[in-house]
């Protein structure tokens, strides 16, 4: 009774997960961003685009009391409304938040640069693909529109909303997996532009990658980020690099185009028994 | 951009998961066992109490299907029908069977020595506790009334019809831990007494506990196994422990008396930063 | 077909395989060093003690072998004896050896202090015990009668002449657990004094444990060494450690009445899952 | 004496021991199932070919003492004989087994496929060749006399009548290294068809390779497998690899014509500071 | 040729190297921060305390080029003195900061709760005491002479402006153990309030612990700590735990106090043959 | 508070620390054994180049002490000089020596084959080049001229000088990385020819590769070398390579040429995230 056997997954990845927005589509994550901005406005409070940015990755009525919650913005929002923002408040902004991104989705759902092909080479080498946001149902529905016109047409797709907890809870991917029929962990991988993607990704017990350049971290659209100096957007990108990798990701790219190299490693860690 | 940052959870054990009968209830496992013979036994059909055990830890209807597929059994089965078992057969079993375990459920409802004693030690700890099992809904029903007046009440259970598909898949205890909110995967021990409870564990990427004595591996009630020669006790023991940590298990225990002793074994290894 | 097992042993250490000379009797393996001088000597050869040590825990051919490969030895055969020392020669000087030390064995036969108390700890704990020894039959009859006298009665025994290589080969040690019928090698413990003993431990796979006081490294009687100054002790035990470390020993004590010590870091060391 | 020093073997394989039937000779390994199922019939006692092929691998005489043992058998052989087999019923059976397999070698002496390209690819690398196996000595040299014949002429052999106890005890493996006077056993392979077979190497300390497809595990005749439906040599092999896997197996091949290609997989890991 | 030794080391701790203000003196580390903001306010702007402990760790002069370059901050300097800062501003900057610095010491030398204890303790434990700052010369000075008072005297302290750049590099890690004549690595321990502290630390290949409550990650002095309510304590404790936990610190204890049992930690590890 | 974050440096080397006889220039490490064969000459005392060899690595003052505390050598000058060496006399002879050893460095003071590629390979990579040596700073001088000649130009060195203590302490190539500016370790390769070079790399934590074929273990002039028989050379180079892997060097290899080769290995082991 002196053995133990310790199990091993050397085999290939069965399923990748996608974050949506950021990580597919829109490139620079700008039309939530954007969103909240306009959503402040609104209510006479102004905030930074940096701010709209900080906690992005979670639900979005989450994503709002973080915002709600940050100095300036408490101050501001007491000075110009007489007293603190309650529950209510964040109920009729949630309620009022989800037309507005609707309302701006179209602009910002084309396909991030290589996300066609990645789809492509995935599915030939029989690898599902999953999808985890912290958009509505609404929402998703819509980028998934965009995403299938391009065909990028994934084999799941789960939001914050099928869910009683969103990011950095790993339950949207674990609905992902159930209806993929994949198991275990070690065969899976899940791509994201945020730390509560890495998280999420973490909490699940799969392999994660962060996208540094394509998404939040850096959060300027195509034409922005090719203005940028070349001295500052590499400032701004070991940044984005680092702050990923602070978060525990396995891997970061500067977008889902580098993740075939990516699951290959994946794929040569897993033969030589090694876990997530 | 040259380092990466491995998380290690090195915190307590949020979660124990256990199998009901023959981990928590049903010394022996012996209402599966006495009920597929019975229903065999309608068709005119003998199976040995050994081979109703062998798919032991499945969904019911899987489990018959085993059964069916049992070389000896197809063989009488030809003899006496005069033709192979169709789905349609196996469909009509699966409906039979229910009511028929059902019956004899309450003869088999009492807490397994130390089950009353390892809940309310875990629930003093803080830790939550979740049940899944390869019975309906109805069994479960039945037999968490049972235990919950022995005082074990579980905080979240699903069985097989919670899911596209039982055991070795993942998803039931994936939806225990969504109900639970709990989470890394690190964190979560799953309990059972058979084969298929291990690779369940293992598949959600979870420490994983064999029972040895007190379920399907050895298969008799308490005083049977009291009955038994200490020596042939012995070998049976062994075959069970081995068989249990062959497919993986990093703990085997007798019985879930001793699971305090592996829970903090556990926590001793999260704390020096292993995974399961 | 994705998943491998590794087997790992969490049992209890079930031999110990000892060294005799300077590990079990003869404090500072004096009978062997002084026999190599005189045998030298009646050829008119001077060798000091540091030299005659060198090559020990080697078959007593090979050993001397190596004395008459060194420098300043072949020098003064060359000069004494005109031409290099023949195949014949060393063959003839083997024979002559072994009734040297044959002789001298009985006034170095005393147990070292801890070595019966070691046997008797081990024995109750059911820990078999082995013998390997670089010493030809006659002389191992002789020290285990001694030592048998003393309460130090191993299981099994054996010697160089039992195998077609001594040190640093493993045939002993193999022959040994085939004798007590003891596997894997990971329950298997080789205690000596010398880096030939080490790496014979190492090349069966076993666990090793270096003695570096009363042995061949520091090479001194129990009243030498009380006699030497504390700081010379001092330094002389620091190469001693350091030299059994270098040829990769598990562990290294002063003498085996540290080995239980040893064999409980051991045995914790294999509950964690580590191999030798 | 605050450093220790962790040897590691980086070097090439040296030897690889190979089981002979089903693994180098005798496809399926056909001549010991039909043998004891012959055996059992003139004592007019019917065992299937899948009862007699249960215990394969170990000692002949340990081979049928575990059928005797089982359940079915026991029955019968109560019944037609009126009382338990006893041991010198099993001695008998043993001294009539030895001749109906040795009659029965001849039509089971072609190598498997590869094998002999095997033994040449490695005899060029300088690898030496052992043999362990389960016959009697009469039989081992009819195998190798076969054997030789087709151009596989192993360094050493040593059968279950060289040593006390046969698999999964080590001994015949440490006979062969001691012979063929190799060390450490990280730079040795072990290649058989059955489960005692893995155990043999494990327990030596060596790397461990399974053949499932041309040996014990499908126990089909070259012709037989190419008969089976495609899908039912899947589902069969699966089994096969799962069984060899779960048992500790280091890799599992369908035979032993791919035993390059896991030999230098092998040699990345040693060079990877990896042990067996 | 093909054996290798890996190294490692497992003896105990030599030394300690711990940081100043916030980590041995200077509850909150009160000091820098208000100079900082007083120095800012000499030019008309406006800094809050968050901005000025944001840098913290960092060599001075860095450390205000780092406040210079918040886009809040550039803002305020750019519309009230017409321009962005020079090269100029920031050496007239530091050079002004020295005396304001200095002029608050006074006020800030007591000794955090626990450090005499700790002191004491270590020094009993023969583990010498370093000290690396990004105070300057004079600064470093006035603190020791503080913390010596308080019989806090450590073995050897260096200060930024002894080293061609500040933290993160190691050079002043390396500049300590050179003049306590410590090595290996492994068997230093480096403590500290900030982020900088723990990187300084991992470059020069030591173990890290990082001081959550009692310095910057907070930032309050001993009676705000105790004003602020228990749960705004804990979600602050939290983010700076996980802020230090991030950084890679192997561990993060609330202050010095709790020191030893890491030491304690840290030794078991060593023995274990970990490295940091 | 429950998950910690190690930290992996998984980019590219940075720097190259050499030592300079027998790794970078003078071929068989020649200059310095026979100036301390010279110095004490001068004295009446002779000693072997094999005794002058013993110590080398160290600085040239420790390296004078070893001599003198040699057996053989003490015994000479009792009974020459009537009298044990005192600490007076050690002095005398370092400063002696120097002049010594500084007039014959021209003769020695060739690249070793290959140094010079290795040097542009290197520098095209962006590794930087440091040396550290147990020469005192007139001999580092010269022999850097000499190579400097020859196209090697280091961006440091440092001398036994320049530092409190020699090799095997740390603190030179510790001084090496603070004028290079590079860190971590891991980003770091030591190579050298004596075992004081590879604990000097141990100690300072980077990775260590051992020069087996052209410095002080083989000890032979690139003509002698040439005439040696291949057996014996091969039997040196054998005893030169352990004694390096045995003090804990990660890779030994015959010279500098093959240094590119290792630095690749090492760069492939960074990215699987191990450390020195």
């Amino acid at each position: 009774m002196s053995f133990t056997y310790r199990r091993q997954y050397r085999g290939p990845i069965k399923a990748v997960v996608f974050d949506m927005a950021g990580t597919v589509i829109d490139y620079g994550s700008q039309a939530p961003a954007a969103s909240f901005v306009e959503l402040f406005k609104k209510r006479n409070i102004e905030i930074t685009t940096a701010q709209a940015r900080k906690p992005m990755g979670l639900h979005k009525r989450d994503h709002i009391r973080e915002i709600l919650a940050m100095t300036e913005v408490d101050h501001q929002w007491r000075k110009k409304r007489g007293g603190a923002p309650t529950e209510e408040d964040l109920e009729t902004m949630y309620r009022e938040f989800v037309p507005i991104q609707v309302a701006c989705l179209p602009m910002h759902g084309t396909l991030i640069p290589g996300a066609a092909k990645i789809y492509e080479t995935l599915h030939a080498r029989n690898v599902k693909i999953g999808v985890t946001t912290g958009y509505t149902k609404i929402m998703l529905d819509i980028a998934l529109e965009y995403a299938g016109k391009q065909h990028f047409i994934p084999d799941a797709a789960f939001c914050a909303d099928d869910v009683p907890r969103g990011r950095p809870a790993p339950w949207m991917i674990y609905k992902c997996l159930e209806q993929l029929k994949i198991y275990p962990p070690e065969a899976v991988v899940k791509v994201g532009d945020t730390i509560p993607d890495i998280e999420e990704g973490l909490n699940a017990g799969v392999w994660t990658v962060g996208v540094a350049k394509t998404g939040n971290m850096i959060g300027l659209s195509v034409q922005e980020t090719a203005k940028l100096h070349p001295e500052e957007l590499d400032t701004r990108l070991r940044k984005a690099y680092n702050g990923l990798y602070r978060s525990g990701a396995h891997f970061v790219v500067d977008g889902i185009s580098d993740l075939i190299r990516v699951v290959n490693k994946v794929e040569s860690r897993l033969a030589a028994g090694e876990k997530p």
